[in-house]
């Protein structure tokens, strides 16, 4: 029997699992569960009804793992502490200060209700962070380093669109080639936020508005930019839309650390990810977790966990046999 | 109270232990265990006693995990059965295609004992095992990519020194810049043997052995060198010495997949690993599975298992809490 999964939320992520669902032979994809008018979300999979969420409790019993789809600032902190008293549930929770407050929000659901739960997948947190514990529990004495991009962040596009006279912004974190070469050749530079990434700015102005002052106003916006080598660029809203549509994401994490007598000997670890879509890996992670949180709700695995508790083992399709033959 | 580890073995790999232990704050060697005369043996550590392996099985009161630090070829294969009927077990076996009978021995041995056995720990397998477990979880639609080097290959080496008229040799395995540029680049390559590593050699003679016979020698010999472009490089014993004594080595594991409706996504993730001593991460990889070894027999998890079996918070002397706060 396939393991039944439920959506909720229809935007990219939403999207993401539903692709990602159809990569797998045991998950089925069973209802996709929107707060909007469920009359106006299309989705891809034949004979899979889109209901609005507020039908969601009278499906505890037709789905396995619900996958909560929700942004990190307001929908996750609500919504997965509460599913997680009716369903075994995903997200993919991103503000890592707030991960431990969050872990112990849904820790308290998932356990009084007998729920597995698994917060943070994705890539980082995610993938990110089990290299930075699989890296740190082999070299412990050594210097851990995350770089991020080159791709799109949300927040600093958003921060760009709230200035007046502001259309429409993308801006890119680009890692510093210099920053990546050092590490990579085991250097273990100390380097500050500005030598690590660069930000570049795509910016489509309101008809008036003065590109001068606009410019000065990222560069200098606390928080966002000051600390970092800014460039803005303006541009047409053909131009946006033709180039600027793009998901692509990526970065790197090293840990770059030695052993020996006198630690004499360095030791480089990297990982990176080249991704096309960023929503769209996030979300095949997080369906590889969700066959996790199904097997280990079956073994009686209660409360809630990361990747950090999961054994690889659990989220392939394989057999230990079959994996201990072909990827060992 | 500290896990007390036992060595079984005084070469490289029972070295890199005793080195390993001393990173850690919650481990500790109590016994280094050999085969030769203990009084040939001196280690590094303080009023830690060299004793003879015949006395090892007095022992099982006194270590929680025993690192067997044999070869693959003719020790683990016997000693890892052996001893997981004593002891909660670690070995680093490594010959790919003999894994799964190696597993149902010390499997065996383990469940039978209550002992619990990591076999397969290092970086071939092991931590390259893991990005490819992780990676084909996420990825379904993709495909596997390793590579190794630069780095000595201890078998190729052997084969040449099993050449008449040589009286030294080391043998490299170099990654070819020009595939590992096009499987970064997601072009999903399909590689030859040739196409992936080059093999450079460099051979001390013997007096009055025939350079020009034993090159061809080396770059026709069947199962090693003929399916390769190999380069032989003839240096006297003093070069050698100097320049040919390194223990580095290291490697990439790529999974290139694609996601979306029609595929038309495509994600690159690569690891690789640049490490000056191979024994030393390799044991420090072990070290980390120590840990888990220990942790797991204290829950009753008995049995043999892989780095597949382990979940990654097992590895760490972190508590649960720190790791979600920092590494998350």
């Amino acid at each position: 029997m396939k393991t039944r999964i439920g959506i909720l939320g229809d935007g990219n992520l939403g999207k993401g699992i539903e692709l990602a669902i159809r990569e797998t032979s045991d998950m089925e994809l069973v209802g996709v569960f929107t707060r909007r008018d469920p009359s106006t979300v299309s989705i891809q999979t034949e004979n899979v009804p889109v209901c609005s969420s507020n039908e969601l409790l009278d499906w505890q019993d037709k789905i396995d793992v619900l996958i909560i789809c929700g942004g990190s600032a307001t929908d996750l902190p609500v919504q997965t502490p509460e599913y997680a008293k009716y369903f075994n549930v995903i997200d993919s929770f991103d503000t890592h200060a707030k991960i431990p407050q969050h872990f112990a929000n849904v820790n308290a659901s998932a356990v009084s209700a007998n729920k597995t739960a698994i917060i943070s997948v994705g890539w980082d947190p995610g993938m990110f962070s089990l290299m930075r514990a699989y890296t740190n529990a082999i070299l412990p004495n050594g210097k851990d380093y995350t770089f991020w991009g080159k791709g799109v962040s949300q927040g600093h596009s958003d921060a760009i669109r709230r200035i007046e006279g502001v259309a429409n912004a993308k801006q890119y974190t680009i890692p510093v080639d210099e920053a990546l070469a050092s590490v990579r050749n085991g250097e273990n530079p100390e380097l500050t936020t500005r030598q690590k990434h660069t930000r570049e700015c795509f910016v489509v102005l309101k008809e008036g508005a003065d590109p001068k002052k606009i410019e000065e106003e990222i560069v200098t916006m606390q928080n966002y930019f000051d600390e970092y080598d800014t460039t803005v660029h303006f541009i047409d809203a053909e131009e946006f839309a033709k180039n600027h549509s793009t998901m692509q994401h990526g970065g790197f994490v090293f840990r770059s650390g030695s052993t020996g007598i006198n630690h004499e000997n360095n030791h480089v670890i990297e990982f990176s990810l080249k991704l096309d879509s960023n929503p769209e890996f996030t979300t095949s992670v997080m369906i590889a977790f969700a066959r996790a949180a199904k097997r280990l709700y079956d073994m009686g695995s209660y409360g809630c966990k990361t990747v950090f508790d999961i054994a690889p083992a659990m989220l392939l399709e394989q057999s230990p046999e079959e994996m201990r033959s072909h990827l060992l």
